[in-house]
């Protein structure tokens, strides 16, 4: 929907190394592909790099070399911030709507992605590399300077008995018991985290375990009934405007 | 993410005929596949029929006869209900995300469906077959009793000449010049609109020619940079919190 402000900056792109003035780093493979053959970049074009520790730096681009890419860092062209975000929990769903998920969460600030099996889930495993890439695309293409952190499919109970203390669990109950979502956020304050289930919906243990755990809130997402990638997509849309950026001024 | 109440309905289908107690209706190519092959159906199955007009009803499944499936409607479920939503106006994105936006906005209970053309549109046509397929098959899956109407592609200032007067459009300012959209939303009222520009974004000309209509008003969707078909996504869900179901009790 956006472009970038400074129309000469061709691409932003993450990089695993540290970052300041007058580095030189090297491209990796895709993203060398992605500049010579998608972009069309020419040696001197401008891309924007983050490594999500220290801001966003102007760099210049460096085709000289046939076998090799690499930039040179100029500036910052923005200090680091923090990005605290609310945790996304999820049942996984199948390939591509895991990859839209994926990238509409880190779009709506997501600081943590934990793939949960629950008793309905259909999905067996995922590929993490996978995840972590999709989300180090989504970070690129709406200007976040942090990447979220990423977590190996884990069993929900093995998640929840590892709880942090002061983080609010807000879990979609599709049986229509929870409670009104907006309100709950405001109250639930920052500190908070979303699980969403299979497509099946949770089994009676499930929920019966949930609602057992103090850290734990049941909320309901309307009368509809939501698919779970919406679910969550849903979820996050009304924290932030909750609590967060969309409706602060 | 939930499952049908009425566990041994099987599916939930749009048909296009009025319906009443004891009405013999034939089910269309694509239903009598999906009961047969996909959902193994058999002769006496259970479905839940709407057509929009006359609420939800229970029918079985006869396949007694190899080229003809038919439904034997039995008695209503669900009296009709009026659903009222959103609109949604979007610049189109391309087919796969484009199918993903009709399938999320139906559900998150949008009315009516507006794809429109703006100066950075890059989708030159769309299918208006494929747009309906996917707002029936979203609604026959998120279990409203209606299914949005969905429009001709038309040009953004086509759109905006002929607008109703006492409905609200919101449109999405890339350039954060928008007011929050939460508040926004619950001063608008519950006749509203939404307007998501393309990717590329609303030239300087759109916006001023959108601020200039007395019924727009500029909303920003926070500090992330939205995917246009994310930005549609937050939007729906936001009102739907702010206004609608989400967060009533």
């Amino acid at each position: 929907m956006q472009g970038d402000n400074d129309s000469s900056v061709i691409a932003r792109l993450f990089v695993d190394t540290s970052l300041k003035a007058q580095q030189a780093l090297k491209a990796s493979s895709s993203q060398a592909h992605y500049l010579r053959h998608v972009l069309r970049a020419q040696t001197g074009s401008l891309v924007a790099v983050f490594n999500g520790m220290d801001g966003e730096w102007l760099a210049r681009v460096n085709l000289r070399h046939r076998s090799n890419c690499s930039f040179m860092v100029e500036q910052q062209r923005r200090p680091q911030a923090e990005e605290h975000g609310p945790w996304l929990l999820f049942a996984p769903v199948k390939q591509l709507r895991l990859d839209y998920l994926i990238q509409k969460s880190v779009e709506l600030g997501v600081e943590l992605i934990q793939p949960v099996r629950t008793r309905r889930t259909v999905v067996r495993k995922i590929n993490p590399d996978r995840l972590h890439a999709n989300a180090i695309e989504a970070a690129e293409q709406c200007g976040r300077l942090t990447v979220p952190k990423t977590c190996n499919y884990a069993d929900i109970s093995d998640v929840v008995e590892g709880w942090p203390v002061n983080r609010m669990l807000f879990w979609g109950d599709e049986t229509g018991q929870g409670t009104p979502a907006l309100p709950a956020f405001r109250e639930g304050g920052r500190d908070a985290a979303f699980l969403i289930g299979p497509e099946g919906g949770f089994e009676n243990s499930e929920r019966t375990f949930l609602r057992e755990q103090h850290f734990t809130r049941a909320i309901d997402l309307g009368s509809r009934v939501l698919r779970s990638d919406t679910a969550a997509i849903a979820a996050l849309a009304l924290w932030q405007g909750a609590l967060n950026d969309i409706a602060v001024a």
